[in-house]
């Protein structure tokens, strides 16, 4: 008879990765999609360069995609996710509360993600604010995870006694990303990391005189 | 005998702007495109939709504009002409550099340009870091042009001795671009101006209390 332990640590078991070929095919092209969408966009991104990237014919996309829209929203969610493992590198094994947040800023300036392209947040915001509703629905997302991961940082440092207990955690959270995001767009035009650098300098001293507790 | 100042005079005499019709041509054709061009980018702006706007067949398009490339450099910079316009009112007025400066941004967060699709340094910016180098070359000339106004803005605030000596210049346009340009993206993103309101305040403490001259 078998005895209920045993059943139950038959079913916790940990089985090797089943994933079926549709699975892997599917994550292929997802995979070799991301960079393209990253760095020309929803419409400057052609299913012949998709095509020619996932090594597939169109019909061989379309087994796995309804629409581009479709692919270019996958793409998003794996070009964000694996920028946003860049900026969490280390973050959590920061000392304190303020340190998690400086981390992550530091991430940001000092780290690309693996995908090629730049932020997917800014890119893609900055092409489906005026459509693509698909598109413009996941960047919305990522944007307030990212504001409420910040967010939250802010006030466990606040409960911590780290923080100043009138700072304003979407003030600051608002702050970081937009000063971050606009100094990327400044020093991708401009192909060099001046204004990463010199906002860095900013919101470090922003941090220390109008966030850290005095 | 003609007299040398008369000579002058008449060279001097405004005459009614003479636009040829292949001028005006041109100019409306580059008016029609440019929100086109500023709301779906360069891909994204299919010639039909551009001829449709213009109301023009496709052979009256490139009898004026060589190419694709050229038309949206033109609107490019006719959207960058008149959002600055936009920015810069009631610059010239205000009571001391420093308040130039703020009425700058205060322009930035509460006005918008008349041509829809928001800033077009930062519309075109995404697009072209990545290629299209012809946009690539007007937008780096715009964003520098509005870096160095600003530049020139607080260095005529030190020299007045409105701001502190110490203050780096660049440091500080760097900062406003990349707050403003960060906070407008959010804020386009969320259809709210949630972020442009916090980060005005922020800027606004930052001027008066890292800029201000003690």
């Amino acid at each position: 008879m078998l005895k209920s332990d045993q059943s139950v640590s038959t079913g916790r078991r940990k089985r090797p990765t089943t994933m079926t070929k549709g699975e892997q095919t599917r994550r292929r092209i997802v995979a070799a999609a991301a960079p393209i969408f990253n760095q020309h966009g929803f419409e400057g991104s052609s299913m012949t360069e998709l095509m020619a990237a996932a090594g597939l014919q169109k019909g061989g996309i379309y087994r796995h995609f309804a629409s581009k829209e479709e692919l270019a929203a996958a793409a998003f969610d794996y070009t964000w996710k694996s920028a946003w493992e860049t900026r969490m590198q280390h973050v959590d094994q920061a000392a304190s509360h303020i340190d998690k947040i400086k981390q992550l800023i530091a991430n940001f300036v000092e780290q690309r993600g693996p995908v090629v392209g730049g932020c997917p947040v800014l890119n893609t915001a900055i092409e489906s604010d005026d459509g693509n509703p698909l598109l413009r629905e996941r960047v919305v997302k990522a944007l307030r995870s990212w504001s409420s991961r910040l967010q939250a940082m802010v006030k466990d440092a606040v409960k911590a006694g780290e923080a100043r207990p009138d700072v304003d955690p979407k003030d600051v959270a608002t702050l970081i990303i937009s000063i971050l995001e606009g100094a990327l767009m400044m020093s991708r035009l401009e192909r060099n990391s001046d204004a990463l650098r010199r906002v860095h300098q900013h919101l470090s001293r922003y941090i220390d005189s109008d966030v850290v507790a005095r």
